[in-house]
Parts: structure tokens; C-alpha cells; sequence
């Protein structure tokens, strides 16, 4: 059945890798190769443009301006006797963070204030809070729902100054830093050090760690570290009083009352600004390996993940997807070409482990038990780095693909594994002839799909048979309506279709406790009717 | 270097098992076996009486009673209406469930109510709380603390007729149940399915899944697969007032608001009853192996775990240390004979992957490697499944050992790795002659340390000589009171040492917001100067 894959040039280095592993020569394309990603895309779709220049008929629309303070040139005094020189008011250098990096939501605040420590956050939202003027923690400014930057005048309070790695505990690889370490960084830094950050987004070489926790980003690691709620372990929080949470633990274990750090985990700057992040960070795996394969159906693809489980084990990092729609889009707009043969669906297997020769035989074995159980039709397997980019590209240039096929109407839905592929496909058949484009793609392993739906220009009649029919159909299936990007401005209204009406009122209930005034990050998470 | 390590008739098991994965012979004697542990021993340490009749002056003593009503005629019609024979009030039948598995508190309720779905514990939180009557949620009674059981007459809601499997997704391993599934229960469940629980624990035969979730519960499987705050993915809990909160999510990825779900967890039954769970569960490994090693210093062993760290790499799931002072006890009192040579400290490694015989051979290379470097002195590993019994019985019978050697005092430490044996060192030379035995064992891996200290018999001024200075010891390292074990009754007021005062008055808040009449477990968790 081996003989299915394709035979290139490469086999030799494949078999070369293979028999240091002791197995049989075989005829399947091998390049087993180093990781590597394309770099993140320059261009982006505009989805939705809100604020105050937003129709106020959707829900993601913002909501009026509630009766917060507005900044007065007392205030100015205080911030820059606060922060001296780093009170910035010149329009042309708070601008850019008025602006998320989708340009999709725009605020208007004037003053931008970059403290550097953590008794300087303090002051500030003390000094805020007493004020009543809202303020927008922003990290990276990175975030899809509009959850990263003002939607009017509040106060924009960054942490890009705070950058300090505080502590590396190189036998328990615990890492201890400051909120506005710039995620690529800590890499760096651990990487020498023989370590890796539990999680890797495409932002980053801009996204802060202080902003992955606090919108618990999820990521290509999640499948093999798990969540950030497992992985950190402690955090330095500032609530909207200015009081200093110190719940900065670098322990694996800890069972001392309630733990508060959790709370703010994925609360999107909406109950305190994080200043400090303990995180535990897994060795560095000595090899990586990346395969790409082709299915006939769905079905087996995801029989594919279940023996993947099975053989690839503790190996098994990233088992990603993407359907012949998407490689449709890619070869049109991008001129990529198909690495294996024309498939209904496509797999991207990642593995990391301490064994290079035990990870290919892992992965050998696996490949030859899909091929003879016929769950995978074609594929290849990759060792040098720039045919690691082509093969990550093939998954990850989907959204730059998408940007050039007319508008995009973007989801990010979780749901049971089993039903991922179902809601591409339900959606086609309801939308038929009116979209472009209906395409599915995503984390497999997570049960997290990107379902994108395209048309040849904004078309509200087509959004209309979208929503809420996603919504509902995420819902019919205990799904999530946001996986991993956080509802920010753009999805809060949406909860109810994910979290009950007594659980939503429960967290109204803890924002008030927590920043009674509402100053902190107003007009996201939570939706309208509890304020 | 290997030719240190014992020889013995095993070898020959050893080779042909090193031979299957391609290795040469070495002169080392290897037990490669499966896994299995000797049963929970059944004779404790009576360390603590306290409740109604115990001593008022250590900060452990329960404090008076709160003013909550008492049962009356009226309160047992309604029990005995809504849960038709199962609202027990025979003393005889009650009263194994007010008194701790330790034997150390004893309550004195006279209600135990045993409800079998979410619904009817609602009615009875509602009722309760209506009627401002106390409340003890119990799982396994299994607990260290003193958390499990009523402190006065507290109505005691058993989980234990909660037992139902409500879900298992074969795909994703995804579990829900209700929270009065025994561990063992689910573990059997799983393994048939080819899966196992994230967690494992010495009481697993007894104790309940909404019992280790309310507790946070450590255990063996630690240091693998993670905390349960990352691979407990919904819960199902009934607030004070009766209210069902739906957190019952079986996503991997849900940024949909608030974790609310995270502030049960191992919040002790203080804010909630968790009715049923939802759970991730990893793939049953193929292989499990065990090694029992000697070091002669602590800096070695420490070396040790972070050669074994990146050598044994995905594939390790214990590491786990007891000094020469346990093993000086578990000759003397339990005539177990030490496998390998006197050394002063001792290591237990236990490797559980998807592939015998690259586990095998990555095992090879460690202890290669570990002997070269002359980190380890001797050593054996092991494959007949009593061997394996024998070599995990050196670390798992330490407490039954320390029984025997007079009264004992407990300490469950969390600190940095780097640190944890320097607190059992401290503690000997600050206790000289005082003590009989100063002995120290634990999760190497979780930075979690067992701290027992033992004297002829009850010593009031040995404690004042421990305590306070093992917890300002632990405060001063940033380490916590309680590792695993939580706070209960016994460790509440202790709290301080490794929590600041701000964040426990928060924990406070949020037990008002939640229970603002305080009926769930009363005198738990939280300081009594909270109240």
C-alpha cells in the first residue's frame, strides 16, 4: 500500500533517516524535516469596522458610552509626574493603538500611558478608579474581537515597557516575567536554556505573555502542554483599586484556599491588569517531524487522529486539518501547489520527542498501519527546512488565501471532535449558491475548527442566513462560539449561546465585586444586558 | 560503570527485553515491569482530635459553633420526602460518615442525606439554605484535613449515590460523570476502553471524583499529565441557594467568559457541591517500567531528575525520592530489605509510553548515562509484577513505617525543587535530640516534599519547637502549607504563610458572593478571622 505515496528525490535522505532506526527501506516519500513556519501574513480581511462609527444594529456593534469621566489636564499632571516621558498624548503615536492589527475596530482615546512597573500600574488604576475613567489594558494589541484596544476614549494603559524576565528555575523550568515580554522573546531565552514555551501563536513576535493569559490564548501547543490553566502557575494582578494581588506562585502545587489567579486567566483585562506571569515551560524536544496526508473522507481522517493517538503517543504535538476547498483557495490566489494528490481533506501531523530514531519509527509504523488500513490515500513527510515552511504554509497561508477571495466572514467554533466537519458541510448545503466560498480548517486535536465564508463583497442578506444559524448549530451541539480568540467587543453579546443565563449572571456578579465602578476594559467580555 | 548495579537471575528477563529493542547485553540488573502498587495501608497516625472535644488553643481547633438552626421535625419530614429512604438517621449508619479516615476529627451530625441526582441536591441546598442549616458536602471521606467531615451538627450531603457514567467520547477521551463516581470505578471503566485517568491516587479504591476535584487533588500521575485545572474541562455545581450552575462543558478550547468552573476546584466544598464532571483523558500507555536508584547526595538526585528530564524526556511519569532515615524505618519497623545498597537517598522513576522498546532503550541510555556520571551509585529495575510491588512498596509505605515509630507529626510542603530537602535538613539540626525521627520523601518531580518528624509520644513542646518555624521556613522560600492535601478544618488559619492578606480577603468576598449565609462547610478553608 506504501507504494500509494509519491516517489521523489527525497526517499534517499528518508531512508537514509530510517534505517539509523534499524527498519526496512520502503517506497514512501520521506523528508523528515526540522520544524519551521512561514511567517505570519502581512494581509488580513476587515470583517467588521465598529466603534463609534459602527452601525449600532448588530450585536457586536458597541454599545453607547457609559457616563465615565473624561480626562482633564489635571489628570495629564498626574499621569506624567507618574510616568515621566512615558504619558503619551501626540495623536500620531497613540494612533496605532487605537487600532487593532485587523484595522477592524478603531477607538479614540488620547492618552497612552506605558508604565514599567508594577507600582506604577497601581497608581494609575488607584488614581482611575477614584477618577472614573475607564481605562484598556493592551498588551501586544493581537487579539481578533476587538478586545485589545479602546472603543472610545478610555484610557490605554500598556504594558509593552514591562519586560523583564524576573526569574528561570532551570531544574523545574519554571519561568517568572513581567507581562509585556513579547512571546518570541521568552522563546529565545528559553531555547538557549534547552526549554520551550508551552505555547506558540503566529503573532508571536509581537503577542505578550501578559495578554496570552489574560485572553488564555490556545494555540499549536495546546494539544501536546494543555491549556495556560494547567501550564502557569502563578500571576501578579493589579485590580481596578490599584490594590496588588500577589498570587505569584512558582510552585506545581499549591492547595492554600481558593485559587484567584484562574479568574483572571481569560477575562480579557475585564477584572484586573496582569503585571506578572509564572509559567511552567516543558524541555525542548531534541526532534521535530512534520507530515502531510491526504483523505477521502472525513471519517477517516478522524480515525486517522484516533490511531495517530494510539501509535504516535506521547510524540504526538499537532494534528491539524484542512479541506480541498481550502487547497482550492490556496492554489487560485497563492499559486501553492498540492504537495500529494488532489484529496476531499488534508492532515498536518506534527511530533516532538527526546529520540530522533524512535520518532521516526514511531512515525513510520503509524504511516504504514494508515496506508494498509486504507485511511490515508497519499502523503509525504519532510526533512529540510524550507520543505517544512511549504508544508506548514499549506495550513497556515489559509487566512492569507481567504483575504483574496472576497469578503470573509470569519468563525472560530469548538465542538465534540466528531461534529467539527459536520458544521462545513451543514453550512454549504444552507447557504448553497449564495457564498463563494464555504471552507473548513483548523486544530483537529483541539476539536477547534475555522469555518470561513466568503462572497464577492458585504452582503447582509448572506450574513443574515449565517447568523444565527452557526450560532444555533454550535449551540445544538454543546459547542463553543469562540475557541480560543475570547469575545472582546465583537462576540460578547453572543455568550448565551455558549454559557447559561445563571452562569452568565454569576460572572456579572464577580466583575462587580472585583471593579465595582466598571472601569477596567468596559464594553467587552460580558454582554450589554448585565450592565 | 554499570557493572556497580547488582546482578541477580533477572538479568536474563533484562537482556532479552534490551536485546528486542536492538540494545548489547550490559551487566545490569533490569526488572522491566508492569506497573502496580501494593495496596493503601490500613493502620494511620492519629495526629490531630479535634471538633467538639478537642483543645481550643491551637489555631487547627475547631472554633465555636456558628449560629446556624438546628434539625428539627419539620426539616427531617421534608429530607425524608424528597429523598424517599436515603435521608438517614440512625446513629449507627451516620456515624462512620462524621468521623475522618485518619480517625483524627470526629463531628457530631445526626442527618446524612444521600441524594442521586443534581436535582435533589438543589432542592436540599435551597431548603437549607431557606432554613439557614449547615451543610457538609462528603465524597469518599477520604480527605487529610479534616475537610470531609461535619466539625458540630452539620447535615452531611453524600455524593456517594451519585455514581452514573454519563458520557465517554472514544475519540477525543472525554469522560463526564456524576461526582460520586469512585476513582477506581472510572479507571476500570476507562481501560477497557484503552484509556486511563488523568490522576491516581493511594485511595482511589474509595474516593470520588467530586471529591478530588472539590479538593484539587494531586497524586501520582502528577508530573504526566498535569493538574486537574487543566484536564477538568466542565462542571456541574449546586450553589448554597439551589441554583444549578451548568459549567459542564466537554470542550477542550472555550473562551466564552469566565472559568467560573475554576474557582471550585479545590475550593473544599466551601463555594459549591460539584454534582458531575467532565474530564480529559490520555491514551492507556503500552508500556510502564520502574527503576529504584541510590544517590549519595541530594545535589546528585536533583542532577539526576534533570538528566532523566531530558532523556527520558515524553516518556516519564514519576519521579519520586525517600531518604535513608525512611528506609532505616522501613527495615527496622516493617523488615523490608532495602533492594540496592545503603545509600542516603533513594529514587523511584516509573516511564510510561506508547512504544516497550524505544521506552527501553531510552531507560538504557539514563542510567548509562546516570552511572558514567556517577549521579547514581546502584540501582535496579524491574519487570515481574511482584517486583514491582516490592520496589514501589519502599516508597509507598513509608507513612504505614513511620506508624510504628511513635507519634508523628505531617507536613505536606510544596516548595522549590532545589529547596526541599534542605528544609528536612534545617529541621534536624534545628530539632537535635528532641525528635526520634526527622525523615523526608515525595514528589521530586511536583516539588512536593512529606516532612515527617516523630517522638515517643504526643509532645506538645516538640510541636512549639516545628511549627511555627516549618511554616515561616516554607514562607521564607515562597513555598506552600499544603501542597496537595488542602486546608480543611486542621490547616485553615495557617493560610497566611503562604497566602498575603489582600488575597484572602478576596478568597472572603467571593465565599459571601457565593454562600452569603455560609451554610457550606463551615470552619473550612478559609481563617476564622475572616468570619
Amino acid at each position: 500500500m506504501l507504494g500509494v505515496f509519491q516517489t521523489t528525490q527525497k526517499l534517499r535522505t528518508s531512508l537514509r533517516l530510517l534505517s539509523r532506526a534499524g527498519l526496512p527501506p520502503v517506497d514512501l516519500q520521506v523528508q523528515l524535516l526540522l520544524r519551521g513556519r512561514c511567517p505570519q501574513s502581512a494581509t488580513f480581511s476587515r470583517e467588521l469596522h465598529l466603534g463609534p462609527g459602527g452601525s449600532a444594529s448588530s450585536p457586536a456593534a458597541a454599545p453607547q458610552r457609559l457616563p465615565f469621566s473624561r480626562v482633564t489636564v489635571e489628570d495629564l499632571t498626574f499621569f506624567r509626574k507618574t510616568l515621566p516621558g512615558r504619558a503619551i498624548t501626540d495623536p500620531d503615536l497613540v494612533q496605532s493603538s487605537n487600532e487593532d492589527w485587523l484595522k477592524s475596530v478603531r477607538g479614540s482615546s488620547e492618552v497612552l500611558l506605558r508604565p514599567q512597573t508594577t507600582q506604577e500600574v497601581s497608581q494609575i488604576l488607584s488614581y482611575c478608579q477614584s477618577r472614573n475613567l475607564a481605562v484598556n489594558p493592551q498588551g501586544g494589541n493581537t487579539g481578533l474581537v476587538g478586545g485589545s484596544v479602546p472603543v472610545y476614549d478610555e484610557i490605554i494603559l500598556s504594558t509593552s515597557l514591562m519586560n523583564n524576565i524576573l526569574s528561570f528555575d532551570k531544574i523545574s523550568g519554571i519561568l517568572t516575567c513581567q507581562a509585556g515580554c513579547v512571546l518570541e522573546n521568552l522563546s529565545l531565552y528559553l531555547e538557549e536554556r534547552d526549554y520551550i514555551m508551552p505555547l506558540d501563536l503566529g503573532a508571536k513576535g509581537s503577542c505578550q505573555i501578559g495578554g496570552n493569559v489574560a485572553t488564555n490564548a490556545g494555540g499549536l501547543r495546546l494539544l501536546r502542554y494543555g491549556s495556560l490553566r494547567g501550564t502557569v502557575l502563578g500571576l501578579e494582578v493589579v485590580l481596578a483599586d490599584g490594590q496588588v494581588l500577589d498570587c505569584l506562585s512558582t510552585l506545581r502545587k499549591d492547595n492554600t484556599g481558593y485559587d484567584l489567579k484562574q479568574l483572571f486567566i481569560g477575562s480579557e483585562g475585564t477584572l484586573g491588569v496582569i503585571t506578572a506571569v509564572s509559567i511552567l515551560c516543558p524541555r525542548k524536544p531534541k526532534s521535530v517531524n512534520v507530515v502531510f496526508l491526504g483523505c477521502e473522507t472525513f471519517d477517516q481522517l478522524l480515525k486517522s487522529f484516533q490511531l495517530c493517538k494510539g501509535m504516535l503517543g506521547e510524540i504526538l504535538s499537532a494534528f491539524e486539518f484542512l479541506d480541498s476547498e481550502c487547497m482550492r483557495l490556496l492554489n487560485t490566489h497563492l499559486k501553492l501547489a498540492n504537495p500529494i494528490s488532489d484529496c476531499p481533506f488534508y492532515i498536518v501531523i506534527e511530533t516532538s520527542g527526546s529520540d530522533s530514531d524512535h520518532d521516526s519509527q514511531k512515525l513510520h509504523n503509524f504511516l504504514e498501519e494508515a496506508m494498509t488500513s486504507l485511511l490515508v490515500t497519499d502523503g509525504t513527510v519532510a526533512t529540510e527546512e524550507s520543505k517544512i515552511k511549504t508544508l506548514w504554509s499549506m495550513r497556515e497561508r489559509v487566512t492569507e488565501a481567504l483575504t483574496h477571495d472576497g469578503f470573509t466572514y470569519k468563525y472560530d467554533i469548538s465542538l465534540p471532535v466528531e461534529r467539527i466537519y459536520q458544521l462545513v458541510t451543514d453550512m454549504r448545503q444552507h447557504l448553497g449558491e449564495r457564498a463563494r466560498s464555504v471552507v473548513g480548517y483548523g486544530h483537529v486535536g483541539d476539536g477547534n475548527l475555522h469555518l470561513n465564508i466568503t462572497s464577492s463583497a458585504k452582503d447582509p442578506a448572506l450574513l443574515a442566513s449565517i447568523e444565527p444559524f452557526i450560532y444555533e448549530w454550535t449551540a445544538k451541539f454543546q459547542g463553543s462560539i469562540s475557541a480560543e480568540h475570547g469575545l472582546g467587543l465583537k462576540k460578547r453579546n453572543y455568550i448565551y449561546y455558549s454559557k447559561s443565563r445563571p452562569t452568565v449572571a454569576v460572572m456579572g456578579k464577580m466583575k462587580t465585586l472585583l471593579d465595582p465602578k466598571g472601569i477596567l476594559n468596559p464594553y467587552k467580555t460580558l454582554p450589554d444586558d448585565l450592565k
